[in-house]
This record gives C-alpha cells, sequence and structure tokens, in this order.
C-alpha cells in the first residue's frame, strides 16, 4: 500500500482547518496526523523539525521529501501542485495573493487576539476590557472591509478560491470572537454560501467541529475539554 | 519624461519600509507619495480603491494597470516581476514564502502589539500590564525562532532575499518593541550583515527614519512628534 503524497498535522483550530477544507475540496488523499495542543505535543523536538515556530499546520509533501510550514504558504503550494483553487491568469492569482495575506496579517491575528481574551484570558481570572475592546472592534473593521470586498462578488477572487478558505474558518468563527456582523449582508452571503459545500461540511469534521466556534452550541462543554490548554495558555502569556 | 513603472505609496512604519528596501536594493526607478498617518490619509477615498484596507504600504504597477496591498503580496509581486531577491529553485521560493508568512502572521502582529502597548497606549494612560507581558513574551519567542534558523546561516533562505528583507524592519525594531535580544547571537550577527547594506540604510532614510525605532535616539522627540496619531489611535482602540 502506497503512502499518500500529503501528510498533514492539524488540529481543532481555525488555521487548522484551512488544509483540511483544501484537501477535502480537492479530493487530494492525504495522511493524517492529529497534534494534541493541550500536551504541547506542537513543541515536541520531533515536530519542531518539521515546523521550527511550533504551530499547526504542517504538511509533509512525501513526493518532494519537505515539510512546509505556515497555512498561508500551505494552501498555496497545494494549490500550485494540484492545479486548483488557484487561477492561472497572473492577476486573479496576484490578488487572491493579496486577500491570502490579508488574512494571515490581520483577520487572524485580530480576531485570534479577540477570542484569546474573551475565551482564555478571561475565564481564567484575567479581566482585560481596553484589550478586548481593542481587538474586537478592530476585527469588526476588517469583516466590514471582506464586506465591501464581497458586494456584488460571489467569492473574493473571481472564483471560490484558497482565499476564500483562508479567511471563512476565521471569518466565520465570529461567536467565538463575539464580533457582530451585524449589517454584513454580502459577508452573510458569503458564509451560506460556503457553509453549504458538501466538502467544506466534511472538512469541519476533521478534526472534530467545535460547535461553539459558530455559535450553535453550548460554551460549557467546549470550555472544560479545553480547560489544561487554556491554563497553560494563559500561564505562558 | 515617462512615468516610473511602480509607484509607493508609504510611511516611516515597519511595513512601510518592506518595499522601500527592495525597490533601492533592486536599483528600480519608483515614485513616491507619502501617506500621512497622523491625518488619517490611508482612510481617504481614492486611497481605499488602491488599498482595500485603508494601511501603508501599496504599490501601483503601472504597467500592468493596477494596485497591489499587503506588503507580503507587494514584495512577492515585485520579486518576481524584477527576478531579484527570489531564488529561480522551487524548494528555495517555497522557502522563502513560508518565512514571509511567518513574519506577516506572526512577527509582524505581535510585534507591532507590544510597541503599541508600551509606546502608545500606555504613554497614553493605559497601562495595560497583562497585554505587554503577553506580547513581549511571545516576540521573544519569536525572535528565538529566528535565532534557531539563523543557526549557520548568513540569511533566511540561501542569499539575502525578499524574506529578509520583510523581517528585518520588524525585528531590527526590538528596542521599539522593548523585547530583549541577550544570548542572540545568530540574530545579532544577521542584524549587522543586513545593517551594512548600503541600500537599506538609504531606505531608512525614505521615509524619514525613526531612530527611536532603533534604540539609538532620544525617543521623547518621537512621541513628541506623533503625539497626534498615537492619541487618535489610542481613541479608536
Amino acid at each position: 500500500m502506497t503512502q499518500p503524497d500529503i501528510h498533514l498535522y492539524t488540529a481543532a483550530t481555525m488555521n487548522g482547518y484551512k488544509p483540511v477544507i483544501f484537501l477535502e475540496e480537492a479530493g487530494v488523499p492525504y495522511g493524517l496526523t492529529f497534534i494534541d495542543l493541550s500536551k504541547q505535543e506542537q513543541k515536541a523536538p520531533d515536530y519542531l523539525k518539521l515546523n521550527p515556530n511550533g504551530k499547526i499546520p504542517t504538511i509533509v509533501d512525501r513526493d518532494e521529501g519537505r515539510p512546509i510550514f505556515e497555512s498561508g504558504a500551505i494552501l498555496w503550494h497545494l494549490a500550485n501542485k494540484y492545479g486548483k483553487f488557484l487561477s492561472d491568469d497572473p492577476v486573479a492569482r496576484s490578488e487572491t495573493l493579496q486577500w491570502l495575506f490579508f488574512q494571515v496579517g490581520h483577520v487572524g491575528p485580530m480576531m485570534g487576539q479577540a477570542m484569546y481574551f474573551q475565551r482564555i484570558a478571561a475565564p481564567n481570572g484575567h479581566e482585560e476590557p481596553f484589550s478586548i475592546k481593542r481587538y474586537v472592534d478592530e476585527s469588526r473593521r476588517l469583516l466590514e472591509v471582506l464586506d465591501t470586498r464581497l458586494a456584488g462578488r460571489d467569492f473574493l477572487v473571481d472564483d471560490y478560491s484558497i482565499a476564500d478558505m483562508a479567511v471563512y474558518p476565521w471569518a466565520r468563527a465570529y461567536p467565538w470572537a463575539r464580533v457582530g456582523i451585524d449589517g454584513l449582508a454580502n459577508l452573510k452571503g458569503w458564509f451560506d454560501r460556503i457553509d453549504a459545500r458538501p466538502a467544506v461540511r466534511k472538512a469541519l469534521t476533521i478534526p472534530k467541529a467545535q460547535p461553539a466556534f459558530w455559535g450553535d452550541a453550548d460554551e460549557s462543554e467546549f470550555l472544560k475539554e479545553n480547560a489544561a490548554r487554556f491554563a497553560s495558555d494563559v500561564k505562558t502569556a
């Protein structure tokens, strides 16, 4: 039995879903290792050889015999390798990369901080209202930028692409970040279009979806399950 | 008189220096517009047509008749267009993009938050010790990742590349972020190599260098000059 060309190391986080969505959408076979963040497996010496930053996700391209880290670079690599979800047109390719960097440099870190201060720091005894307001306000502004971009468009750049796959897990988790989307009809329509994709629905079960991310489940169970990880995060914060 | 192919909109910030460094290193002629952040020129309707996120830098590639936003995407575009500071080898290209995303997704946002809380929020009446510690600690961890990567290497990926140009303005401003570099000899050596490059030295005067960023000047003058911008930032935070 041959091993698949792509092996993915991931976990149930916003960045962790991105390559799963691509691989499920593209129908590419892949091997899978779940990294247990509560056990700090992402900091293990063998894993750091694959991902020097000690984060998930990482892929190993067995075909090329090398690891690739950073979810944006992973999506770019997979899209080019399989010729899917990235246009051949130079202008569309450039726009896709621009929105990919917009996600990685803004939507991810800022919504991530909004999540951290409200969902990790606060329940563990660190209420930080100034920081919460900073990141919730900035996250809302970023969702407004996306809403403006999506006016008259079905997707961020022409057809559904890796730019959508990168932004979706973060923006769609607005309930988890406690960022409102009132009045952002273009964004809502885009959520609906991507929510309806069978490959996306499947991807959110691999790794197991955290319903609380999407605002449609009781959050207490999620908080309980992840108590060890949260405590460890706060300790090192 | 013909206009240069590239027109750059920028300001004296860490991201704002990146394309200036590339253009000076490559010896590419370019037009230049300074965006006055204290006057919120980056939010003007005409500018938002070029950069939907209302940030600097932006380039307009007149040759191709289109704007490009996001500093990582700008560096990728320029490196490909001019065939400089980016290898032709597929593996080296991929590694360059990985470290570029590492900068955009981690070094920039985290050192940016360390700078914000210490240099903007605190002097304006918002002391946030928990947040300061969070971002200073994470910034130090990221500089350690860079130090490990640079062991036995002159630059992040083979020859001097756009990955170095992206990381340098942020990491080199460690005094401004009040992040220590004790024990990080590989990182210090890399700073020295890049500090010594004439094009980099020139770039840091276009836009005018802020000596306080690099820790070699009195900071009070800088804080005074930028009081309006800082107050406006805190108000919206």
